[in-house]
């Protein structure tokens, strides 16, 4: 009956249906809807329907429902639904996610949760919790359905029918042996073409790829993104099967990892979006902005010691900016170039070498050309042939260095596994500034009686 | 046989069998990889080998491997099969692939692999040629499985058995009625539950999420993170099923709208990767720099302008770079918070204000900390106090002004329908070099009877 109706229609058809106390008419609506529209629903509901709301939703949709949610809405709805109400709620979440939500949590508030939840639940979710952040094993949940070798399709099919309701968009059965391997795997699709008598032995695919539990979620995303898959198989030391991660957690990663190597090039510091408030917003970016305020200093401190020589032809301060600038910007340009590489290629000896002269290539070939231009330009603009040429110098020094720092900065990290988009963009940046004064002023004090 | 082997036993493995002419062994192995890893080994093989190695492959493999190439590659390929077989591979290829492969092709070359083809399949490439790039419509397929609502789940299982080889990934079956239009959704998991003489009508999900074949592709992949959904269907303006988008490709779209906003952002220019040639690169990232380059020297203009009061009080150069690099930063730093919060956020007015007066909350706290700060540490430097009241005054307003540069600019330009980060890093930076230089030398020069 709602097919046509917009979400609005649908958001005033549900309050009607709580105020007139309508259950039936209201669980028919809800069973038509996803739970990111049930989500949307219960975010624009007025304050005073949402306990109704909760209360006539079913444990399994409020489980899909706090999935949706945002850590603080989860909060709410938990302290809204009560301990006991809570617990089997918990129950039925997913794994990962309910351990991201716990992961924020202090102790006291993380153990009463726990406390309200099955004692094999919430085993699974400390389990996963202990596994470092960011690792397939944080990420995997446990809800897939595993078969045997030697079980018929039709043996197949009934034992998933039992756990479909656990197992929900996973599209794949895993077959593993006696001693809990990983041993093949065969998809729904495979099992819907095959005929019911059929062993999942002759039907099942052996080559099984999966990701070790101390993965990096970067490599689960990788390998996800490659081989298209819908889940991949997690699998411990002894390739027993720990778990799967889904495609719609490993879209979540590819947004998050773009989302924090663009924070990190731009020093923004860590998750900060639109809903953060603004002295948090600012106590996250104001370090990096601070140490950016000292190394900015350091600037100073070289111009002051080559005083004397701006003293002497202050028109050497009008190409400062231009100058630091330029080689700042091209500095950027590389540490991005190199930073997204990283996350797509496989780095060995060879790639880094080609990526370093071709850089160097870069930097003298735009060395070249702006050396050039800024030449004729300060030449007529101050009418100064020697301040053209020094100018045009330092242009030429400082973009080949800014290429390279742009590019050797963060090679350099991502070989001592730090992450190289720390090396920011601002980072690069400021650098780069010091750099390019020390080459500037170095050549002008060079030529300084040329220049007067 | 291979399962247990590394990539590099099983390419020598391949060779083996090309060298000795074993095209029964080469099958079995080469059906038990997965495209992806068919690509490598063609990648990886001797040039020598690789006419042996298509000619054994089969069409339906030679189409998956086609997939998996860069453009470079598959025309190389498709040159190495001729004509002939090359029309039968690309009928078998996955439309929207295609489509991208003969988009960057001169007029010829495409009516030539086109002529190649059947009617049909050539008919549906130009078909989704014709919307618009970045659109649901050309990142579509038309290999899907579509059913109509009186057919039973045997029936529905009947039909798909026979396009099983045709529709491969898909997990949904779509319900069409006698228009076309799409009035409904199966998944594979619905038909393995259900009885076999159940009706589609009965187990189908009616409120089906589409999305229309002019969407943005960013809002196709927005769609399928909310809704988990492993394709999307795309219907004309008259609800008519056109073709559906899945959700490897979604994956592929977030990581290259992801790779555009931080090329963007850094003003890398389009696509440079680690195999991007020198002067190709070094000519894509030109344009911006001669561009910043003039703008860089309108900062020279100003200075030059402030010739008199830089004269009288050299000190003033030192803290220059630290005054335009920390405006320059913190405008890259609401930058890159406005660029992706617009890419997960519906934006409306109160969102832009709200935004806006957080970013001021934002200046004004970094503004104060930073400006007591530099008042500070130049007072006692320069151990002169007017001069550090200066500076720090200064920063106080260029901090606040470059914040909200990064913030209203990238918002601006998404007003106007302008992709946001075109306002890249370096040009936020760069303009906030000529605000934070106008600003300072302003200040200065009002203060410079004091400041001597």
């Amino acid at each position: 009956m709602i097919k046509d109706m917009t979400q609005d229609e649908i958001t005033l058809y549900i309050i009607k249906t709580l105020k007139e106390n309508k259950k039936t008419e209201f669980e028919a609506v809800i069973e038509e809807l996803h739970p990111y529209d049930v989500a949307k629903i219960y975010q624009d509901l007025p304050e005073k329907h949402k306990a109704r709301f909760l209360l006539f939703l079913k444990f399994d949709v409020l489980a899909d429902l706090m999935e949706e949610l945002e850590k603080e809405e989860q909060l709410d709805l938990l302290n809204k639904l009560g301990i006991e109400k809570s617990g089997k709620v918990l129950d039925l979440m997913d794994n990962d996610d309910l351990a991201l939500l716990l992961n924020e949590l202090s102790p006291e508030k993380k153990d009463s949760l726990l406390s309200g939840m099955k004692t094999e639940e919430s085993n699974a979710v400390k389990g996963i919790m202990n596994y470092p952040p960011e690792t397939a094993g944080r990420i995997m949940t446990n809800r897939f359905v595993w078969i045997r070798d030697y079980f018929s399709v039709r043996e197949a099919v009934e034992k998933f029918k039992v756990f479909a309701g656990f197992a929900e968009s996973i599209n794949y059965l895993y077959v593993i042996d006696e001693a809990r391997k990983l041993v093949g795997v065969v998809s729904y699709r495979d099992l819907l073409l095959a005929e019911p008598e059929e062993k999942i032995r002759t039907i099942m695919y052996e080559r099984v790829i999966s990701v070790p539990v101390t993965a990096d979620q970067e490599v689960v995303a990788k390998m996800a993104e490659r081989y298209d898959f819908l889940a991949i198989p997690v699998v411990d030391e002894d390739n027993v099967l720990v778990g799967i991660v889904t495609v719609d957690d490993i879209i979540d990663i590819v947004i998050k990892e773009a989302n924090e190597d663009i924070e990190k090039l731009s020093a923004s510091g860590k998750s900060i979006d639109f809903e953060t408030k603004t002295l948090v917003a600012a106590a996250r970016r104001l370090p990096w902005l601070i140490l950016l305020l000292f190394i900015g200093l350091i600037s100073g401190r070289i111009i002051s010691s080559f005083e004397d020589t701006l003293q002497q032809v202050v028109a050497l301060a009008f190409f400062m900016p231009m100058i630091a600038g330029m080689t700042g910007n091209t500095g950027t340009q590389s540490l991005a170039v190199v930073v997204r590489g990283l996350i797509s290629h496989d780095i060995d000896k060879g790639v880094i070498t080609r990526l370093v002269m071709r850089e160097l290539g870069v930097g003298i070939t735009i060395g070249v050309t702006c050396a050039i231009l800024i030449s004729i330009i300060a030449y007529i603009w101050q009418g100064n042939l020697i301040l053209g040429a020094v100018v045009g110098c330092s242009l030429f020094f400082t973009l080949i260095i800014g290429t390279l720092a742009g590019t050797i900065i963060p090679l350099i990290l991502y070989r001592f596994k730090i992450d190289p988009a720390v090396a920011s963009g601002p980072l690069i940046t400021t650098l780069n500034d010091i750099f390019s004064l020390l080459t500037y002023f170095g050549i002008a004090t060079m030529f300084l009686k040329h220049l007067m």
